[in-house]
């Protein structure tokens, strides 16, 4: 019923019983206990039509009964935020990485950040409980263990009791694509959709999956590896071992160097390849239209396999949207099976902060076990 | 509780009430009318160690209380089978399309079978309420109507309620691979599986999913569609329109085709394309070669992107196993990524019964709505 809240707002305990199926005597017992500890509130009465029988207060959540410390770790720097219950940014903060990356470095640097965030305000530190982590990598959430990241030294690390002992605060790690799905869901494009994805591009290219309203976590940990479904034996060899990977052909590092290799031009950083390619260069648009080609072709897979209601494209990668959102969308379009086709695509580009958002709204989560 | 036994078998009210959470209390009070039905009986009392209290009376499912009438429309025969609450084949019939295979013709032909197959035992007639069918095409199941199949003049027919009228049983209809795959699931090797799949393969290849636990019908009726996954930009155009799909390389009609074309034979069938790469044909080997690699190919991206427990392969096309099994299971490894590789491949022959059981397993599957 909380969720129903947080992800809707204001319902009145009529709507509420209908929603979730319960009597409405159980929701007014329900909600009691949530009112009496804050986390709902009433609202003023709504006017109802004449002859509706006694004015309806709405049960409304109070965002700031609460706050929730998110942090990405990303390969070179740490993002936080902190949020409130209905996943609203009320603080940000980031540190770059010391040159020593390794677990005991980091979590150091991760503890040092959470406290900033929480002395922001009196009100962070006095109702701030939980402390998501989102990480790039194999995580073992359950168990609150990064299996691997690319992070050196990154291998088997208790980083969810690490951290608890360090900031008092009960700790959850996820895989950092899995956390932004799961917030998107919740709060985003994906409220009430039985079936969704999410797919980021960058430095990796992944996914997120909800099925019959749940992530997918897959039987062996694995599932959502968009960037290494094997779509063309011409392709380049991907650093997983495959040949011809979307993240092999369409990942930042993919890009850049089928760019350098094509223009000879070793000494080229990613920002020089994206302006030779919006200045029009015939080598390097060529590398960001397969890009899109590839991208287009990994989703339609996807749709064409889960059947998703829709799916949103995001990553720091969407910067050059310009250079390969038409050819992500003709790929798209070309490989959807007969009515996935009416399947939508969202693109749009995802601040580092939303990362933040992402690992905090595991927080929130964490209320509904 | 009901689909627990009929799932795993006799059990205890202590083993079932710890099994589905339940208390002793409410599973002795469910089994109740269950046992008054005959839908249960109870087992003699197993031993149990001295001192180990009562002696226990496991709970069992009378297979043959009740018996499931399937059928399965195929592109030019039906096939019919009976079985038991157990999903136990009691009896098999079929029957060739006629000329006529426009719906009424069809429907005539599938009530004539299941009276046949009806008539073959007493019991049967006496104690079938429900019809399962299966067709291979585009099925919506909730309104019982098959929107498209193959079969000419198939557009959108209600085939459940002419069918009920037709027979006076409760029919259900769905799509061929999801009624093989949901019996696989209850009654097969998926059983307890929350992560499962089931790939067809033949004249079509299909897949279906099982993902938390439930079959996956994907937001606009589409999903598990193996067979029109794109992965090779160079591959052979295919029917749905798209270029390299898994389905354009390595059906039965496309391996039939591809080895035509290579030894200029229009002349040959199926069959003859089969002794010939079984007589290490240079031409033919290297086409079932290619298909078991695309199959594979296919395969690996289901699991990357669903993490199933286990997967089973099977469908009329794995008569010819000894020609591409290998290369299935090469290209499959080749391309799992990372734990995903942990998850097994199954494949086997589908024995044409085995989709009228399919069908005959909707039905029980109604028992539990
Ligand atoms: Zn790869
Ligand atoms: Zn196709």
């Amino acid at each position: 019923m909380l969720a129903l809240l947080l992800a809707e707002g204001p319902l009145s305990r009529v709507e509420l019983a209908r929603r979730t199926g319960l009597s409405s005597t159980a929701v007014t017992k329900a909600a009691r206990p949530l009112l009496d500890d804050g986390y709902l509130h009433e609202l003023p009465p709504e006017r109802t039509a004449p002859g509706a029988g006694r004015p309806v207060n709405p049960l409304a959540v109070t965002a700031d009964r609460e706050f929730f410390a998110g942090v990405k770790i990303s390969a070179d720097a740490l993002y936080g935020a902190v949020c409130d219950l209905r996943a609203g940014m009320r603080a940000t903060a980031g540190r770059p990485l010391g040159d020593d990356r390794g677990p005991a470095a980091v979590g150091a640097l991760l503890h040092e950040l959470v406290d900033e965030l929480l002395d922001k305000r009196p009100e962070f530190r006095d109702r701030t409980r939980h402390l998501g982590i989102a990480v790039s990598g194999d995580v073992d959430r359950t168990a609150g263990r990064v299996r691997y990241s690319v992070l050196p030294g990154w291998r088997d690390v208790p980083l969810a009791e690490t951290t608890a002992r360090a900031t008092g605060l009960s700790v959850v790690v996820e895989n950092d694509v899995k956390a932004l799905t799961a917030a998107e869901h919740w709060f985003g494009e994906g409220i009430g959709a039985e079936y969704f994805a999410l797919v980021t591009i960058g430095a990796g290219i992944g996914s997120g999956l909800v099925v019959n309203g749940r992530l997918i976590a897959g039987a062996y940990g694995v599932a959502g590896e968009m960037g290494h479904i094997a779509i063309d034996p011409a392709g380049p060899r991907c650093h997983c071992g495959q040949v011809g990977c979307v993240e092999a052909i369409a990942s930042t590092g993919a890009v850049l160097a089928a760019v350098r290799t094509g223009t000879g031009r070793q000494d080229l950083d990613f920002d020089a390849a994206v302006r030779l390619a919006r200045e029009g260069d015939p080598v390097a648009r060529p590398v960001f239209a397969r890009a899109g080609r590839a991208i287009g072709t990994g989703i339609a897979i996807l749709v064409n396999l889960l059947g998703p209601e829709r799916v949103v494209v995001t990553g720091e990668g969407l910067e050059t949207y310009d250079l390969f959102g038409e050819h992500i969308k003709d790929a798209y379009a070309a490989h959807c099976f007969k009515a996935a086709a009416r399947c939508p695509l969202t693109l749009r580009p995802l601040p580092w902060e939303e990362w933040a958002r992402g690992a905090a709204v595991l927080g929130i989560e964490a209320l509904f076990p």
